[in-house]
């Protein structure tokens, strides 16, 4: 099946019609920078979730995971930046519960029509305060045009606001899926349905189809491996990864489930949002300056193909050679040898971008300048066989730089 | 028991009676470095051995894997650095098994007496002509002073040899063990012993005692729990991790065994050798600037404790933060909530330098200037409490510094 979307110029998650949004500060950062954005739908809108499985998450992705499990109809997002109101205790639940209470009060809803998310430091009790003056900005804020804005307030180390948006005609109606994400570090989601496991990545579609829960729930989790599952900057879980969708059928279109006739072409609309979202992430990861497509194939099962592929692309020695431009293909092989995972060492084969660097286990025979001018450019895609099935998984990921370690090693100040 | 071992100042791998050992040069490290290490033992001793467990083992591994299942004695052992001889194929185990048989024929001793070990660059084959000649200058240049040379022609981008040696008394005779290691990078050894998992460490133990190869085999194998399989530098594996043990039985004592009477007092200095020589990998990490003993107890298994202090000790965040001397507990929290182990995130408590940290889940309430003051030391002691059970496990590690990814953006230059 042929993708039949279009992609919108500018689109973000107020694209689709009955959205509006805001992002505004609140004192949560510094210099005054936007820290609060709400998200509204003027009609009730199905809902699907994803959060980490952290063991320690964080209060708003406990009180996410408890919504998403009594209901799947919401109304309005809030979410704070600059403080992850994560390993707070009781306090936090408290506080997260309060702040969904104010935004329904000001918006007149339920508070059970509300999620929230929080990303930032961890440890540190919100400032309800300035969170209670945040929601009540942010509703006078409100707008059909807040998208970018909303995306913006959702920030905390990445560069730029990461937001898209895809229409296509589902039975002769216009139906858009628009969404935001942000994320640059401690970046390595496992997310699992509400019904998710890890990293500070939030990421909010919104679509006017009418869609049912269960597909939508459907639609959320086979696009999961293909867009934040498959993404890690830095290997490192989160507290705080939510993963959030919602329909308000304002489209027209009869009700997308799993038999709608063109309930594959939503989906591929659907995926490739994710998707873009995710890899948006990646190329926007902490001190990040290359960005990585590894391939693991010919992997006894996915499951190992992915844990090889994971183990790769979270090796530091790998992601410093990238950054070196260094086509130093021995640390790919030493990482996926101790992966754990199934392989052939005299079947392994490796190729990065197109140019074979391991045939049967051994060097190519590429010469090195040859090597070194494969691997000078800022899209690497990298293509490891381990002769042991048929099975793959593809992750992205990045570098490991200077600046990565700038960053984190001086979060704080 | 109390140990009653004596540490030897200057102690190396001939320390005990019946060694000699060169370290030279032969051209496969540049300006001349010492490349070729040898150590002998006048008369046969029983050895045992570990290995790593990587799927893509080097060819001197596959070939010390199959001695040491055929037999236990050895004569000598034969290590080349600046060169991994793996993913070398077919040709790497020919020239895995022409070096022993060079230093066999020199040596006038079967090929069979001899373990050779190489470490450095993965995937070019050994130049040969090099080898040879090496082995050639290293049975000449062989001394009974010559350990201090030869763990210097073992190194990488080690910045010091590292050796260490003790004494005791058995049987009313004095009986020493010496020792020498390399590795600084690829360091998160997961040895199995050779009936080892992974990373670039070699560690040699001699000693002139007379063991049983069975006791010989429980000593080494019980030390890796409280050496080189609780230290990760960069959480990365090698091809090549070795650690062999060789008893050559000059020291004149009854054959220690399990029911020796002395056997734990043996063991106690055979623990302490093989300690010393793993935390010495990890103070001389690549780039390191804090070396961090991480515990983690209150774990429902030893396995959950490990898994646990290993994504903590692995995890950038963490190493990054340490680096920068951040008492950021939220990301350690962090990482063991993403480990996959059973923990009560509401009874978790952390201790830095003693100091509370992290108590039932939340912050402690130390204030931050005192956090601060505890982290500002070259040698942090983390203790991380989970919780679930009463088991434990220690591990030792490092920051991740500007000077690590130096050193792995550019290792070929």
């Amino acid at each position: 099946m042929n993708s039949v979307f279009s992609i919108l110029t500018d689109g973000t998650v107020v694209s689709p019609r009955g959205y509006s949004a805001a992002g505004v500060a609140a004192g949560l950062k510094r210099n005054n920078q936007p820290d609060c954005a709400l998200l509204v739908s003027a009609s009730p809108a199905t809902a699907a979730a994803a959060f980490t499985d952290s063991a320690v998450a964080a209060a708003p992705v406990l009180y996410g995971r408890d919504l998403m499990s009594s209901g799947q109809v919401l109304r309005a997002v809030f979410v704070n930046s600059g403080n992850a109101n994560a390993c707070t205790g009781d306090q936090g639940w408290r506080d997260t519960l309060a702040t969904a209470g104010a935004v329904a009060r000001q918006l007149r809803i339920e508070p059970n029509e509300v999620l929230v998310s929080s990303t930032g430091r961890i440890g540190v009790p919100l400032p309800m305060d300035k969170i209670i003056a945040g929601v009540g900005k942010a509703v006078r804020g409100l707008s059909p045009a807040g998208g970018e804005a909303a995306a913006a307030a959702i920030m905390t180390t990445d560069t730029r606001p990461k937001t898209a948006a895809a229409s296509l005609e589902i039975d002769g109606c216009q139906v858009t899926v628009g969404g935001m994400a942000k994320g640059a570090g401690m970046i390595a989601p496992k997310l699992v349905a509400a019904s998710a496991r890890q990293a500070t990545m939030l990421a909010y579609v919104t679509t006017d189809a009418k869609v049912s829960g269960a597909f939508l729930e459907e639609c959320l989790c086979r696009s999961l491996d293909l867009s934040f599952n498959r993404i890690t900057v830095d290997g490192d879980g989160s507290t705080n990864d939510t993963f959030l969708a919602l329909a308000n059928g304002q489209a027209g279109n009869h009700e997308l489930t799993a038999e709608h006739p063109q309930a594959a072409e939503f989906a591929a609309a659907f995926n490739w949002l994710a998707g873009y979202l995710a890899r948006a992430i990646v190329l926007d990861g902490e001190g990040a300056t290359r960005f990585v497509e590894l391939r693991v194939h010919g992997a006894a099962t996915v499951a190992e193909a992915r844990q090889c592929a994971e183990a790769v692309a979270n090796s530091v020695l790998c992601k410093t050679a990238w950054f070196g431009g260094d086509p130093n293909w021995g640390r790919i092989l030493a990482a996926a040898g101790c992966s754990g995972v199934r392989l052939q060492p005299d079947r392994l084969a490796l190729n990065i971008q197109g140019v074979p660097m391991v045939r049967n286990g051994v060097d190519a025979g590429t010469p090195l300048f040859e090597q070194e001018k494969a691997v000078a450019t800022d899209e690497l895609k990298i293509d490891l066989a381990l002769g042991a099935g048929d099975q793959e998984f593809t992750v992205w990921t990045c570098d490991l730089s200077y600046e990565y370690v700038r960053i984190n090693a001086d979060y704080r100040t």
